[in-house]
């Protein structure tokens, strides 16, 4: 596996891809539960220091991980479920959530591109509140309580000639959040996790990875505010499918596989039915 | 007129109803020219003075209005000589346009709301260049002189909780272009204007008008930089078409027409028609 | 009324307009009810007689209205309410719902135009059963009874260069279904009704009116089996609008108006919304 | 080949999989062009007798392939040499194109799923004559011959409950076309040929391909009048793709890859790019 990076957006996938001794990763802390009922998995990879982030290659910081087989079948109370657990986790993980903040959310992405569409159709459905406490107060909605929620869909570079992070850092210096919730689709390393796996983490998101070219750094230090980021995996590269199938034997020439990826069958349906589980999800986790 | 405000986005509709003396009004300059054989009207409305501003009800500056029924029919060639117009017009009125310049462009309004898409469907499709400029060098497109061309779409309040206002602030600071071209859908006087006219104003955008209420202030005051804007009207409020009809008549009462507004049976069909020559007529204005 | 010809697809409209002697039209009768814990009206108008018919100017038959103002409103509780007494009167309109039967559902308009698209989303979100009872019996669905129900969603003559009828017949004869449901947008007369208004009857539909030019006769005439027709009112023709402002008073010119209609500023999400509600209306409807 | 069943609906790839004797397969003939100028590739491969039916798995006819790798580029001079070619390649297929005939364009697939949307994407942009003609005339368009061109999307049996087939059989017998012409998305065996090959047959639609599950046989058997079937390979099934890797390695487990495909990562670009090609063809092969 040396010479051939596997490209994966996942931290729980980057664990399982390394050889562990008896004790698991030095400086990785992996904590799992699972609901039997809802059949939904919450894996916690924690990487706590810079050893263990090397030996993961992703930053130090949480990976929260739900997985949940019917993430995309069609019975609405099961969806139910896993919006709350979801919620609950973001709860965990958003700082000082109990107190009144402004929150904005970045839906990344291209809303034309369907496996790229997740961070837009989410962006579109949320609860948006800034606008309405800033020029009424929180008694426009009989509340005592309430946080400032804002939202904005920035586009891919292509289109816009700006990376998303220039849009972002000048949003953010104009409106002054307390906290940034970035959402986008992810590329996994095996087909099993697609559309039904969502990963929160407190480190932001890096360059270089996702289903499009739109991700340049979008972290505290990039930001000056804490970032969450949700993701999902919506594709797996197509040559990652063919080397993984062919494990130890000698590699076929995968040339012909670049700019390929593998995706659901039903990856139209799947993207909008989860781009729903998870704005349900923010929605209740923003509710004070 | 006095006591009922008509809402027209047009300085040509504004002129319309202000009774002239002879002379015209002080302070107004109006210069027309027709091109019959492409049955383009192009009318250029320039308020010179403060008391001119006072009684067109609009700011000092210069608005191009461009006029051509068939903008909305179905004979490509016809487009062409539309937007060849338009990009003439632009190149006018857009400061030192020969020279190497950095351009925003912003698509307002709601792309999911028909008459109010045309400022997202003209960004959806423009050339854009500055991403690749930035990192290639004009090299990349073998020319000597290149602009800089960047865009956004920055949705509206109801759905980011922010004014259009902040956000292109943050993104003019973050990316610091040297102009920026704001695209809008207008509200109109009358039907006949509809779908089938542009106005070109230097004097940017001014709260209060539109097809929807994403209008704050887009000003050379307010983001430091000169600001043309391109409108189209869309629609007629529902009042104003009845209370022109009723003339001198006593008017009726009109408070369940709050929330209409007329507009084309084909507005879907034009709109999508109209932001391609838009969007033709700024792609041929911006090449050097 | 006499020399402007009111354009209404609304039975109730057209009564409305008829000046009525002490004991109502002969050959009409009118029932009414109100639920005022959810503000909805329901008033059936049945047509008896041939001289009704003539007086209305419309074919004899039963013509519910059903008229809800919140119908648009964004909680969902409430259009759970409204949809569920659309479901009793569908129950009430279908002959023999009881039975199993095969049940065509047809949605009529353009997916393309706003105003007009409430016919194809409605169909889009239906609950079909017919090729899985068909391959694989009742005990797919763990029923004992099941009705078939197929959808179609025929596009408009501007696209497909046939009739609408045409496709339906064609349909409707190789599938032989027992009954069909035909869903249409509408025009109403007054703007007061746009949007919260659903008319259901058993008539069928007619030619020459509804939003689009889409309508040739849907009947039991035409297709050898019973049809009853769902419409919405999304538009009023602007001349109505004015002439209706006018009243008495001399009719302006009103030819500039040709072609244009006065909508809701909210039409794209309020028929949206409308649909959903139709939609879950007929599936429930449609249990056994 | 004899035991893992290769999936390609190319009778080019199913040729290219058979070991060949020096002289070809018997009952089987090709024959190539090769425009090096425009890099467009002709293939024909015509199936001559039962033999030759047997060996490819496809039914006797002609199968007629253009391959060219810049179809998805973005110059549009070139897309007009593409379409060009492709209209004489169909007016060379279609039986007795140069009488005035009613020519009935299907486009199957599923609108909703990016890789399906081929057919609707082309039916929706085609010129449609027949209501003009039949209504007017062919006066209409100022022309003394004139095909009568009507087009239909019949979705998806998930979301109609019906075959295709029993709803083109239901419009054919209601209409009476000449001639039918069927649009669909296709699946290959090999990557380098999606979204960049045309295969255009006389032997129609045959069960059990393509992208969806919406393929039931549309032939001259079926619709008593002679079926053109044009496709495109948009996706390749992902078990395909690893099965070829391998080569002649023992086969790794595949069920993760059920219900996965590989696709190009700019699918939803390309199938536009296409569509517009293939809609531009069929507007030229049917302009008299």
């Amino acid at each position: 596996m040396s010479c051939f990076q596997v490209r994966t957006d996942l931290a729980l996938e980057a664990r399982e891809s390394i050889k562990e001794s008896e004790d698991g990763i030095r400086g990785v802390r992996v904590e799992e539960t699972y609901d039997e009922k809802n059949e939904i998995r919450v894996t916690k990879v924690i990487i706590e220091t810079k050893n263990g982030a090397k030996a993961m290659g992703k930053p130090m910081g949480k990976y929260v991980t739900l997985e949940a087989p019917g993430m995309v079948e069609q019975e609405e109370d099961y969806h139910q479920e896993i919006s709350s657990e979801l919620a609950r986790q973001l709860k965990d993980i958003i700082p000082d959530i109990q107190k009144e903040q402004s929150i904005l959310i970045v839906g990344l992405g291209n809303r034309d591109v369907t496996a790229d569409a997740l961070g837009p159709n989410v962006a579109d459905n949320l609860f948006i509140t800034r606008h309405v406490v800033k020029e009424y107060g929180k008694a426009a909605y009989n509340k005592s309580q309430m946080h400032m929620v804002s939202s904005i869909v920035p586009g891919v570079m292509a289109k816009t000639g700006m990376e998303s992070a220039e849009i972002i850092k000048g949003v953010v210096e104009q409106t002054k959040p307390d906290v940034v919730i970035v959402i986008d689709a992810l590329a996994a390393r095996s087909t099993k996790r697609l559309n039904r796996t969502v990963q929160i983490t407190n480190t932001g998101i890096h360059p270089g990875s996702g289903v499009g070219n739109h991700r340049d750094a979008l972290t505290k230090e990039s930001l000056k505010v804490p970032v969450i980021a949700i993701g999902v995996p919506t594709v797996v590269d197509a040559a990652t499918i063919v080397n993984d199938a062919l494990a130890d034997k000698a590699p076929a020439n995968l040339t012909e596989l670049n700019n390929m990826y593998v995706t659901s069958k039903d990856v139209d349906y799947q993207v909008k039915q989860i781009s729903h589980i998870i704005c349900d999800a923010i929605n209740e986790a923003l509710e004070l």
